[in-house]
């Protein structure tokens, strides 16, 4: 039986961790408070006391953590995944971060003889319960094949894009794309409010038409009654924009809207609503335009 | 058998004159180029020699022209169609023009006892020939009723949003999103491509998750090869920018990204790009980057 490591049992990474045994994988889960280890062991997993417990004798490792300097922490660091991970193990990192520091991952697991991926996932917590993550997924094309049966039981829609630094580089790109067409769809709901417009009416044909999109679906409805429960939090959104814009640099590339759009996510994070849904950016929106 | 005046037969109003032909009314057709006018003819259409001839005695007038100053001049100037047009006439104005302009076009009509509506149309030529076009439609709901079986020979979805002007005013935001759509896509490509990423599978997985939307499905494999042919013109859409900001300056809004991806679709007519597709947005991206 494949023994799978299991490091941070979050919103995310506990749900992942329970279709892994739901798919019969010998799971070790760690996750610094007790009581989302003791969840993962009454679904049938095991716990472990330590990044060393759950990772040694583990053929797969996955950590699903916060942000990159906790993937250098917990993955580079003294103690970490790699300090104790066997030779021709396989490291699997869900974890959205800079692309960059995916790719030093990649190069210290290969001097210890670790196959490492980074796969960055997106589908919310209600993917990640039902097991339909799309996930994007940088490395060699062997550990790519080697992660299959892991990677199909956490996700549905799971694509190798390149080499190792590349699933967090379309995951940036997603979450650039996904920011700016939040922004334009709080944009013209102020336009179309300010005009008289009926706006049920007005997002159900702009819907139907080449200005259709899965933000205008999914978030127009609850920017129209102003309600920002999360659902994907503007913070950790704001987090993921600081990545876009540093890869961007990093790559020698401009990003005129990206950018836009970062500095109006910092503002509703300034403004404190960052753990608002992400859709709250209208909130920034009406600021402008003195309707909040 | 109800009598429709046509004015204007370009690419959208000369297919959507011989869908009006097709499902039985009488269309005198009019267009300042009498080639167009000789093709409505050859449809089973009417031809009329001036605007006066095309709506003397039409129970419905259709306009579809290219910008604002046309509507003013056609359709409110001292020969044009609110001159000649009969009390109980419907007018029904299909071009992209300023919310404002509508709104005055109503307002004159209404004391000629002729009902005005703004119908401005989105699906490209295709949709016009197709008789698939969605129509957002401003005015009083009466005369919206009584537009039904014309807009239905020419549209799919048939939008009723508000008062005069609304029609515009959710064309206009239309255009906004689909502009700022275009260039998040475009940045996106530029930054994927800067960091070596296989863009085929990249856009495959962002196309299945919230960064999905109508202009990724329609424009990245146009994007990726560098095909811009039209389609709608960037000039085009860079009228229709202006139209989204003069509108929003109008209503006392702001619009952040719009504004930008407006001085970048500015900056694409200026380079000499205002004959291309809108998708090729992304020459202006890649020149900021270097890369064109």
């Amino acid at each position: 039986m494949t023994k799978v490591g299991f490091i941070g049992l979050g919103i995310m990474g506990g749900p992942m961790a329970a279709n892994l045994v739901a798919a019969g994988y010998e799971v070790a889960g760690y996750n610094r408070s007790q009581p989302k280890v003791d969840k993962l062991i009454a679904e049938g997993g095991k716990g472990a006391r330590s990044v060393a417990e759950a990772v040694d004798d583990a053929d797969v490792i996955v950590t699903m953590l916060p942000d990159s300097p906790d993937v250098e922490s917990v993955v580079l660091g003294d103690d970490g995944v790699l300090a104790h991970a066997r030779e021709g193990a396989l490291l699997i990192d869900c974890s959205t971060i800079r692309p960059d520091v995916s790719r030093q991952v990649a190069e210290v697991a290969a001097k210890q003889h670790v196959q490492a991926l980074d796969a960055p996932v997106s589908g919310g917590e209600k993917g990640a319960i039902d097991g339909a993550l799309s996930i994007m997924v940088g490395g060699e094309a062997d550990a790519f094949a080697a992660a299959g049966g892991v990677l199909d039981a956490v996700g549905k829609t799971v694509v190798h894009v390149g080499p190792a630094g590349s699933g967090q580089t379309v995951k940036a790109a997603n979450q650039l794309i996904v920011a700016g067409n939040i922004g334009l769809v709080a944009e013209a709901l102020g336009f179309l409010e300010a005009h008289g417009v009926d706006t049920d009416s007005a997002f159900q044909v702009l819907g139907g038409g080449l200005a259709g999109s899965k933000v205008l679906d999914a978030k127009n409805a609850g920017m129209r009654a102003r309600q920002f429960q999360p659902g994907f939090r503007i913070e950790l959104h704001h987090k993921d924009l600081g990545i876009v814009q540093s890869a961007a640099r990093d790559a020698g590339v401009s990003t005129p809207l990206g950018s836009l759009v970062s500095q109006l996510m910092a503002a509703a994070v300034a403004q404190g609503d960052g753990s608002l849904d992400h859709s709250g950016l209208f909130r920034q929106i009406a600021r402008l335009n003195g309707t909040e």
